[in-house]
């Protein structure tokens, strides 16, 4: 029987997208990439001494023919960086699933309990949720935000953080708050070494604009500004990248991250009761087995009477996208376990990195890329 | 009381990565990253008439200024496609999850048997299993490797899907099988049109080289050379982006697919006993989350006297990452309905793709870009 069989050729090709012909010798077009902007002095950037950026040197090494032909390291623009060596890689991570008032001085007074609580129990990190110290709300924002870089008197509630990283002797990842700087807010979070000192500040990157008609409507930058960088962090308990809850749905910035050598990416978020069942641990989960790193996670408990009513099911992820701890929507303090060993061991498993396709596909860390 | 309180100053910083002052004028990066590479004559891609490349016009007309800051365009190099409107645009979808044996010339009659039982029960799109002809072993793929390109003798298996497709009036996506190609094999799937006609062939492109001591380890690469294309093909079911299995883990694929105006990603796949029950979920719906497309995934069934374990669970999932259809690891034909419009949908919903930040992160389509 002759068979109705049509094959491809090069001339009737109906494949969308591009398949340059092989033998077309290219003019090394990774190099380009590597060095996409002109060189600028950054003079506002200082790195810790602790861990200093390198290029991975483990792909050098153990590079296959296979893999130089398809440039792995070219997959992340600038290549990434290898896995920093932090003071502490075992250590005990405190999420404070709180409920959030009215009442700013209660959920000062409220969170400085739990992160308390959460150190006697062994946190060496606490994390805190997304806009602990005000209700959510368009409304609230302009009325309980603070002064960040103004002092301890404009900010009591980075003070408290502050103080509390000292004395305790603890990181805190301090969720988020409605941040003023001129005649602008932003939801941001702050980061305590365990000196109390201020290691970082990040303003959400993605505002949660989203319309779900019936369901969820919110419009962040009614009141809010965006934030202009991301955020990663070296404390003594490794390297830490920073989103607050919307920042978790776009997967480049985690990519980003994962290539600066992040251990660990905290997501402070306040996700709702449609989008919380449907994608709050999905995404988690994502970015963590995507990205071979842990990811931690914490909201505000629910408070069916508020107006907006979080989700809550604060998260500890490990490197192959398990659930270590998670609890469900009322208060609750999370101690659980990081071993950052266990991203090696996952890596070893799968060794993605090595495995990505840098002749298909570069994400380029524009401001890194920048810098350099 | 005096707190502790240090603040984050510039010159003080410890933040890792880059956090460029935003006095600085940058020389307009994304242009150069728009165009990275010298433009080469492509003779051997053309594109279907249907569906012309376009760039999206929508952000265009909705950009805020916010949107222009931000440059959600550039997170896309070159800029994502709008969605093309095919034929098609709600249909039933068949996964037709096989039991595979070693004779092959009864995987052929009983995958065609499932094809014919799908359309009849509707389908206009059917997939196939990854590897349907053959066991799944690096001892098994020289054997029953076929020469794709030498035409119907020396390929039975394409032969029957292009004579199925031509009889039956259906798009198949044709799960894979070990393909000969001069002195190298392949893991290759092939699209056929309703027409019989060969539309595209994916060679796989990430090879299955995990090592999970005590668990599973497997090296693809021993045997089969990895392919250098992504495929996206224009149907009159859609356009489809194709992964096989492995490929699924690496993220930057299916967004150069998305990016590329993908409909639909289809991964024939054949995940085991170990990385089944904790990824093979997971990562369908991560993909289809995070780039709001279906994504359709067809394993065989489950041999548990075979050489290698298949985890089956045959999966439909929607633009919101929702499970649509699945089964368990037996023989199973799953018919479910794919609704192009609900993709729309979700996008209006959560306009991801007009908040991205271009400014701060850019994928790019290297092939695509080298081909403009």
């Amino acid at each position: 029987m002759r068979l109705g069989f049509l094959f491809l050729s090069s001339s009737s090709s109906s494949v969308v997208g591009s398949s340059i012909s092989r033998s077309i010798v290219r003019p090394a077009p990774s190099l380009l990439l590597h060095r996409p902007f002109h060189f600028i002095p950054n003079r506002t950037t200082t790195y810790s001494n602790r861990f200093q950026f390198s290029p991975r040197t483990t792909l050098t090494a153990s590079a296959s023919s296979m893999a130089s032909t398809f440039k792995p390291e070219q997959a992340r623009v600038p290549p990434a960086l290898q896995l920093p060596s932090p003071p502490i890689t075992k250590f005990k991570i405190g999420l404070c699933q709180l409920s959030v008032t009215a009442d700013k001085e209660r959920n000062i007074v409220h969170a400085r309990a739990a992160i308390e609580e959460a150190a006697e129990k062994g946190a060496k990190l606490v994390v805190l949720p997304e806009i602990w110290n005000s209700p959510y709300s368009n409304d609230s924002f302009p009325i309980y935000a603070e002064d960040i870089d103004a002092g301890p008197d404009a900010s009591p509630s980075t003070a408290m953080l502050s103080e509390a990283a000292r004395l305790l002797k603890i990181t805190i990842v301090g969720g988020s708050i409605p941040e003023r700087s001129g005649d602008k807010l932003y939801n941001t979070c702050c980061v305590f070494d365990a000196d109390g000192k201020l290691k970082a500040k990040h303003r959400k990157i993605h505002l949660f604009d989203i319309d779900i008609p019936g369901k969820i409507t919110f419009k962040e930058s009614q009141t809010l500004t965006a934030g202009e960088t991301p955020t990663v962090v070296d404390t003594e308990v490794g390297r830490i990248g920073i989103g607050i809850c919307y920042d978790i749905r776009f997967q480049e910035l985690a990519m980003l991250y994962a290539a600066r050598g992040a251990h660990l990416i905290c997501y402070p978020g306040a996700f709702n009761m449609t989008t919380g069942p449907l994608h709050w641990e999905l995404l988690q989960r994502a970015r963590a087995v995507d990205n071979q790193l842990y990811v931690a996670t914490c909201a505000p408990a629910r408070d069916v009477g508020g107006g907006y009513v979080a989700w809550g099911h604060s998260t500890l992820i490990g490197p192959f996208g398990e659930v270590l701890a998670t609890t469900e929507h009322d208060e609750a303090i999370i101690i659980s376990e990081i071993d950052y060993s266990q991203i090696d061991l996952r890596r070893t498993n799968l060794p993605l990195e090595k495995q990505r396709r840098g002749d298909l596909y570069q994400l380029v860390d524009v401001q890194r890329s920048s810098s350099q």
